[in-house]
């Protein structure tokens, strides 16, 4: 039954919220952030239950292909597909579908991100089995991450009507997507109990897929179908400068129909910042957690505090940062902070600065 | 009048308490930790108004004489007076006070600290003025700061009667001294007005120090005799060690005869703490201070911050850290917590990792 059933990881994002460490160059997929595997390695490995090497694409921009690859040598080196340039995760996601659907025109793809933490990875593979099911059915399944909080900081799908049940887990029609609210709004979502945090994970039919793009994203759709057919003629380029830059929400999700949300609890993060980092890291006694390469952190009075360091980091007296300590650059965050450092990367890309980007 | 005056400057101390930047083979008075220049190159160039370079002495270890005459290249090589091993600032002072006293029976000799910021440097000199004049006279002269608060880290020094003055200064006559006292002992002698601060600055004549020493310290008086007029026989170490290790105060100040006090308030700092530093630094409008070269403190939300780093350090929404950021070790300190910096230095050695120390 999951005889054409794929993955498709994206992994083109170079964020800026957990610099220093994250570079343009080294973003966060190829760190050893939450242990010892980098999150790439991880995000693939843990999908060897349900998937073979070979199942598994990976779409990049060409700068980071080559490291993605050396993190996970284990995939063939034509499940690296390429994007010329970064537009956002509609024209990746799109790109990688048609791909694959060029290739086993019955495949059903689970669309994920590279750098997210699941903490219970026995239920996230559940929820792609039953997602697999109702995609196999026609739908467009988006996986709905059970709020834990009354986050602002991500959109919300709300569900409808019961579709049924596959294994453990129950589908839902999904009645709508939405942005990111403000505090109120989010607080009336979650004491309405119908709402999920959208983390950006849709598994669906790539017939069905690659139909929606054609239906909502007409020259799009044309664009993909000349790439994946190799029919571009060396202006792959070009063709891809002519995508809007939109996310794969705002393209597709949105608009489409059948869409099916399977509500999940499977102790997610998207590891956005240095906070949300520090909150699925192990703590010893003192809730202080550490990254680093056998360098050491000794402290007195120091709680509920980050060290990122390959260097013997002290710390005297102090509460809740975040102290990252790179080659060229040391931060010292407050860990409520954590999402002002991409304020930091903006200001030092505006004053030229980007040998620290 | 001046025409016999001397200053030997203590510079044996290697303290732990601005660690990680000061290490046992590079101690504060090399460091330029309040400016640019060294802590030696201050005291030394301060003196200048009054002194010429062969008339300032330096006493210190022999791992240490090397990097302070490169600090002071002014100073004759035969100044830099080399105890074999420290032995706390009695034998070091004494050892000082008998080679000028060979040289110069008339000397008048003011025994200063080379690691010590002095924000009014006008006043301190006219403090050794008088001081120079109450010394010819007799007296065994100590220079009193006037305290700003009840400290519990410094000796105190209590006046008595009136002696005179001399330019714009008065001596007393000192009627004791205090080891540091506690809280309430230390509130008393604020409120009394009649104490000062020890800051270990002693101003004497030569032959008046040298009948202390043989009267209250006859076996060590009998080795520095010998020392001093090369007559050791190659036994200079063994002699040295023979020593007691205490301080100037315990083995002469304490009971001598004779001894004055000149009260004088010159923006005094022992520089003691990463905490006192700060006090003594150039803030910028934040309340910040940073000592580096030519790196940059960019932050958002930060006050009372110092930071010692040669890189660039990002700091969010943090107040009074102490951050010392070195090649091998990074300091993160509440600036009220700088004192345990000594505590992790003593751990460090206990655990055998002399390289950090």
């Amino acid at each position: 039954m999951m005889d054409h059933f794929y993955a498709l990881i994206m992994a083109g994002g170079g964020g800026t919220r957990l610099w220093p460490l994250s570079r343009k160059s080294r973003p966060k997929q190829v760190l050893p952030l939450t242990e010892e595997r980098t999150m790439i390695q991880i995000t693939v490995e843990r999908l060897y239950d349900l998937l073979t090497p070979d199942r598994i694409f990976i779409v990049s921009g060409p700068d980071l292909a080559a490291a993605l690859h050396e993190n996970v040598p284990a995939l063939p080196a034509e499940n690296f597909i390429v994007e010329p340039e970064p537009r956002n995760s509609g024209p990746a996601a799109g790109l990688g579908t048609f791909v694959i659907g060029r290739r086993d025109p019955n495949a059903v793809i689970a669309v994920l991100s590279a750098d997210h933490h699941i903490s219970r990875e026995g239920d996230f593979l559940e929820s792609l089995r039953t997602a697999e099911h109702f995609a196999q059915q026609g739908h467009i399944v988006t996986l709905g991450i059970k709020p834990s909080y009354a986050a602002t900081g991500f959109g919300y799908i709300k569900r409808g009507e019961r579709l049924g049940e596959f294994g453990a887990m129950e589908a839902y029609r999904s009645e709508s997507f939405h942005e990111k609210p403000d505090a109120a709004t989010a607080e009336a979502f979650i004491q309405s109990g119908l709402y999920s945090w959208n983390a950006g994970m849709f598994i669906w039919r790539a017939d069905k897929a690659i139909a929606e793009f054609e239906r909502q994203q007409p020259e799009m759709a044309k664009g993909l179908h000349l790439i994946s057919d190799n029919k571009v003629d060396g202006q792959f380029d070009k063709v891809w400068a002519s995508f809007p830059v939109k996310s794969i929400d705002y393209q597709i999700m949105e608009n489409a129909s059948d869409v099916a949300v399977i509500p999940v609890d499977m102790g997610w993060s998207d590891v956005g910042t240095w906070g949300t980092l520090f909150e699925v890291l192990t703590k010893n006694s003192d809730g202080n957690a550490t990254r680093s390469n056998g360098a050491e952190h000794i402290q007195i009075d120091t709680h509920h505090t980050l060290v990122v360091s390959d260097r013997l980091v002290v710390t005297i007296g102090v509460d809740d940062l975040v102290i990252v300590d790179t080659d060229d650059v040391l931060l010292v965050c407050h860990r409520d902070r954590a999402q002002d450092v991409r304020n930091i990367v903006q200001q030092l890309r505006e004053q030229g600065k980007d040998d620290y980007c």
